[in-house]
């Protein structure tokens, strides 16, 4: 059997349909679809865009007319079509009735309630393959999977430093420690969140407004917004620039991770993308509540500054949190390149 | 015109026979040579092994029988054959005397006395080319052209790091901040230099051989270690292990930077590895001294710790020191990866 070139390229597609930012904001994993003909081209796109929303593989068949249905498609989707009626029908079924004669999918579907999608098609005559792509898959849906088994958010903790571990001067200034391509990268990362959390020591301090912004640095649409989450004890001011009307914003009052985390897991959030500050950055740490870090590291020196994590409870370098790393990439144009280090705490499952 | 891929092939042999280890000890440049025949064939390699020796292509050309000088032989080498009488006659003159038809040589010798080789041999007839691999040959001689333009060795620093800047735990312990890759690749960079530096502090603190050991951990003979260097106003007991007899070691007595660099400068020390401590770091970095920074950056994050410098005389991020990237490299193999950056401070001339 096998999987062609072009289904290669469209599981491609479909994966970058999936992670459209903004999409979706709910408990629903992130699925998209890529439809073929027979020679291997593209005849139709679809995505699925949040709970109660038709369901990726029925969005791209809504798409093509009777005629292309009858010669008989190839539906690439990266995610097992579901098995189940929840707000929308079984896919599986749309499948079938669609005359769909082959599926590839990239992940199982590991829930009991949509599960065993594969086996209908199977038992119904379509051919199915499964496990293209499924590294990429599995990274796109690492909130909603690890939601499954953890039932909290994936918390991915991004920090700015510089080679001497600062990510602010003595005198509290940070711009830019970064360069600009790694500011940029950072918004594109955020964009994959659903949650864009700091505490409230940042918020007071730098005013930051936490939302996402595109490569000419213009927001996104409202709706496509992480929602903003501010943790920490301390009021806000009403002017505080977390607070303006480009996203929605939850000032939490508290310092209890898990509570928060609870909660908005609970809201149907999966991705918390954390960016600061130090104290609150080290307070995940130490609860072993960070699951994702990303730094980028840039070549300058600071000396005497602020960190970008505080408290952590080491003493000795047998204590030390060690960190497995998935990706190094170096951002930017020599000389002034940055290094973005993609890693995982030691200890936490793949 | 143009050199052929035999040619290139025999500079970069040229160029790894000038870098080996421990050569030379004097303030001559390293310099390779390679000769060829009509086929492109190696048929001597030479070096040069520092003041007083053999120049690399006298030393190669004594490899050679008249027999096969008389085909008139290519001589590919890292710096243009002297023109002038020292310690040994001009190369000039040998290679003319052997009867080579053409030299290939990466760099034009800057220095009043030796240069004009080049020209002596084209006006012989020789055919000469220059600047094959010119940015290797520069780095490889990098001490020895910096010493003709600034009166003092070339200052390497050399750190390793945690993600938030910590080179050991609070507790000083510092084993191991990098993985068994990078502590290799130091060992191999510790060879490439001429002297070896660190602090009192860490002498007292860590006890360090500083000596350069081989790929299986044993020190290379005692000739070709760099002289082992302290600083600092603090005596050292008489068992400490960088007095054993591994290698030379100078313990200054000084606090006094400039005056240290001069001394050596004065005994033909071409090339500083600074390795520690975060004092004396901080001091060379203050001062301006530090020519290039290698930093391994390790996964880890260590929280409350021993920076790698200290008493950087910054406040604000626009005070901060900026280092251009020259290099990026991952060491060790994943998930334990260290990344190697090689950095210049941007205000120093490439």
């Amino acid at each position: 059997m096998g999987t062609s070139s072009a289904e290669r390229e469209a599981m491609a597609r479909a994966l970058a349909l999936a992670a459209t930012p903004g999409v979706p904001f709910g408990p629903n994993p992130r699925v998209g679809c890529v439809l073929l003909d027979d020679d291997g081209r593209v005849v139709a796109e679809g995505l699925h865009r949040g709970a109660g929303t038709a369901h990726a593989e029925v969005d791209a068949l809504s798409q093509v007319d009777d005629a292309l249905l009858r010669q008989g498609l190839t539906a690439v989707v990266t995610l097992e079509p579901c098995d189940h009626t929840g707000r929308t029908g079984p896919c599986s079924e749309a499948l079938l009735t669609a005359g769909v004669r082959r599926v590839v999918h990239a992940l199982p579907d590991p829930t009991e309630a949509a599960g065993g999608g594969a086996r209908r098609l199977r038992e119904a005559g379509v051919e199915v393959e499964c496990g293209l792509m499924a590294e990429e898959a599995t990274r796109l849906n690492r909130g909603w999977l690890h939601g499954l088994r953890h039932g909290r958010p994936f918390v991915t903790w991004k920090l700015a430093t510089s080679l001497d571990g600062r990510s602010a001067a003595a005198d509290g200034t940070s711009r830019w420690v970064s360069n600009a391509a790694s500011r940029r990268d950072t918004h594109r990362l955020r964009g994959l969140a659903d949650v864009m959390m700091a505490g409230t020591g940042t918020v007071l301090t730098d005013g930051p407004r936490l939302n996402v912004r595109d490569e000419h640095d213009r927001p996104l649409p409202r709706q496509a917004q992480p929602l903003r989450v501010v943790v920490g004890e301390r009021p806000l001011p009403g002017d505080a620039a977390v607070l303006d009307d480009s996203a929605a914003t939850w000032v939490t009052g508290t310092r209890d991770l898990s509570a928060v985390l609870t909660t908005l897991f609970e809201q149907g959030r999966r991705e918390v993308f954390l960016e600061g500050g130090p104290t609150l950055a080290g307070a995940f740490l130490a609860a072993g509540l960070v699951d994702e870090v990303v730094a980028y590291v840039a070549p300058l020196l600071i000396g005497d500054g602020i960190p970008a994590a505080q408290g952590l409870p080491f003493t000795s370098i047998t204590d030390a949190l060690r960190l497995d790393v998935l990706d190094v990439t170096t951002i930017g144009a020599a000389p002034e390149t940055d290094v973005r280090l993609t890693m995982r705490p030691h200890e936490k499952e793949a």
